[in-house]
């Protein structure tokens, strides 16, 4: 690699240009960690007139990112835009096709195309990099590939989505409802002000556990999708009966190996509030691995903002800069493997299920009879009347259950015109 | 790079055997994450006749481990002996100047010579990695170079003798003494059956907080010594109390700039029950980083025993073989520099004091007049009568105060008949 590099930040909006502010200011420290000199050739972004927070280069600004490659040698470029397919895919392509590194914190582009992607790079003998793309900060994909390399990993989960962290916690300790925390998010710039659907309803972590489970296991990223739930039907309610029974909810994501099929999911869990995963409060992520032989290793960090994503483009910079490893997931893409996908109908949880019933005779009786059709034993029972407006929400903690009893067990409640509305399910993380 | 690696093992203990089993049964693993054909030509330890967890090939065996570097040709040398001088220095001087490589888990060898050690690996351009050497199987320094390698970082800290913190958890939660947790320890492995004085007195920590100082703050290897205790003064009666104050005590190993000078200690702290590090129980080791713009950092995971180290061992192999960085402390020895010693009578902190006291009139006005004239301001005072023996204990919290106030204000109370041992203190982490 020659001595000076030139660079493209494509993507101006809060991580982009927080980067680009990065790369300017942190030339000297990077020079002497690594022996290269860089130097930002071309921006890119929609408008060149935006306001931002730093001050932009307008005489290396490109409207169409893909001039870029036309106008000017680069030989690395930051995808910075976002979109899983589109321009973003467009110019990871064709960087890549014309033998230009690629970093990119593109959780959609890497979960939907990175098998692709990473072929391509290793077919161009370029390092395509996204270690900002799965918990921010936290420099998780480099510790899987690197740190923890030899070690056979069974199960990676954690707690993958600040925004939905963020909420569970703000209502919480405001006991505020969903709706007017998901407001304060968004005025924190926590969640996104536009359509914050992604982020809300497991798509986001979704994407960040198939990104994991591929590095972990050394397979193909899988398309298929075990279980997503996201944190949108969570009310303040169940947050405040989980804190009576000394437990938190959170939204994990869960990869593991299941008699050698993955199983992947993403949905909240209530965790006993001592725990440690109860415990990992606001907008902190945090990853667990259990590998052989190291055992139980814990991953903690800001899982979002410019901040803690640009220290994780940064990492893939250097890297590149150093020449380290060419391959995008560690091993070469021929040599990762499908899995097969474990079934979902065979998940066993114990679960916690609230039901807001009319408080007449008959119901309760109505409800157990149910689960012990379907084989759900009631471990624990706590019904709350509200006489008022005569009715009652049941509160029922099962003991361990398949995932097919339950779906099946409840799926009866919809027409049930005692039962006011379709029973809430929680799973308990054991 | 050629494709076949040949590779000496020197030192057969409880992680060098370990390590040599793994070598044997990962090949294909290694293989096919870096291309490269591993072989173990060398093995060396004292006794070839010892029993071990693991078969030895006799054949490569060598009672001299200098021996080694005449009879055959190597790539690569692990060096698991642990002394900090003496026949694990020579080998390892011996091998980076044949332009071996070298892999270390031996903090003592590397906190002690490290700068002299890179220095030489850098000329003789061949790696000198020691991952292993900080928290077990935590990709402690690998993070510090890499995955956070442009952050600015203020401060590392944590939990970095898994000894002291087994034997502090299980002092509190078997309600037993410091000696007897000890030969528990001992008998489980958890401790030196020896000279378990390393891990006890500070001094294994310490080294641990002088590596993790020179890589966060690209400084040389401090020789100062501002401040190390260990858990051997702790009682069972300081944990009972602090569990009554809710809070718990822990080990730690602080590195901190404070006005661009280095402070680092090793010491006891009171910290609160509820925080994270307050839940780092048993053998865990736990690592916290504050870095900008990363924001705080953790890192947990087992911090010794011959799994979690030969992880780490073979993170390094795997980064030499593929080729990664090769400076050992992430910049070039002639960049890093020395750094001015922070002094620790500035130091500030609220202490928790402990007086065991004849119970009689006076006695506690003797202490608080001693406080206040080097203005030490009492926060709580907990005095208990041991009536039958006429005596009391007598807790006091303190707001905080420097170190030197501390130091000089409790001297006097070695002279005091009142006194009937010198005061316990422990410093209270904020």
């Amino acid at each position: 690699m020659k001595n000076i590099i030139n660079i493209a930040v494509v993507g101006l909006g809060q991580v982009g240009i927080f980067l680009l502010n990065e790369l300017n200011t942190k030339k000297k420290d990077i020079e002497l960690k690594t022996g290269k000199k860089i130097n930002v050739v071309a921006i890119s972004a929609r408008s060149i007139v935006k306001k931002r927070r730093f001050k932009v280069n307008k005489k290396i600004f490109y409207s169409n990112p893909l001039e870029i490659f036309n106008k000017t040698k680069i030989d690395i470029l930051f995808e910075a835009i976002g979109l899983s397919d589109g321009i973003s895919k467009k110019v990871v392509e064709t960087a890549l096709k014309k033998k230009i590194h690629v970093i990119t914190p593109n959780k959609a582009l890497i979960s939907k195309h990175g098998d692709y992607l990473a072929k391509l790079a290793e077919d161009n003998q370029v390092n395509l990099e996204f270690e900002a793309s799965v918990a921010g900060g936290i420099p998780i994909l480099r510790t899987i590939k690197e740190g923890l390399a030899t070690n056979k990993i069974s199960k990676v989960y954690g707690i993958l989505n600040g925004t939905s962290n963020y909420i569970l916690s703000e209502m919480e300790s405001s006991s505020d409802s969903f709706a007017n925390v998901l407001k304060k998010a968004q005025k924190f710039g926590y969640a996104e002000p536009g359509n914050p659907k992604l982020d809300l309803n497991g798509s986001d972590a979704f994407a960040k556990v198939r990104i994991l489970s591929a590095l972990a296991f050394n397979t193909k990223i899988s398309k298929h999708k075990c279980l997503m739930e996201g944190i949108e039907k969570i009310e303040l309610k169940d947050i405040e009966i989980a804190n009576q029974l000394n437990l938190r909810i959170k939204l994990l994501g869960i990869s593991e190996l299941i008699n050698n099929q993955l199983f992947e999911t993403v949905h909240p869990c209530l965790v006993n509030k001592n725990s440690y995963i109860g415990n990992v409060g606001g907008v902190m992520n945090a990853v667990i691995l259990e590998g052989k032989p190291v055992g139980e290793s814990i991953l903690q960090g800001e899982g979002a903002g410019p901040g803690p994503t640009s220290s994780s483009l940064l990492s893939d910079l250097l890297s590149i800069l150093r020449g380290n490893i060419k391959k995008p997931f560690g091993i070469p893409s021929n040599k990762r493997q499908s899995i097969k996908c474990y079934n979902v109908d065979n998940y066993v949880n114990s679960l916690y299920l609230r039901f807001e019933v009319k408080d007449k005779p008959g119901v309760l009786s109505t409800i157990t009879n149910r689960l012990a059709k379907y084989k759900i034993s009631v471990k624990r029972l706590i019904q709350t009347p509200d006489k008022k407006n005569k009715k009652a929400t049941i509160v029922i903690i099962t003991h361990k259950t398949y995932e097919l009893n339950s779906k099946n067990c409840l799926s009866i409640f919809k027409k049930d015109k005692n039962i006011l509305k379709y029973p809430t399910l929680i799973r308990i993380y054991n």
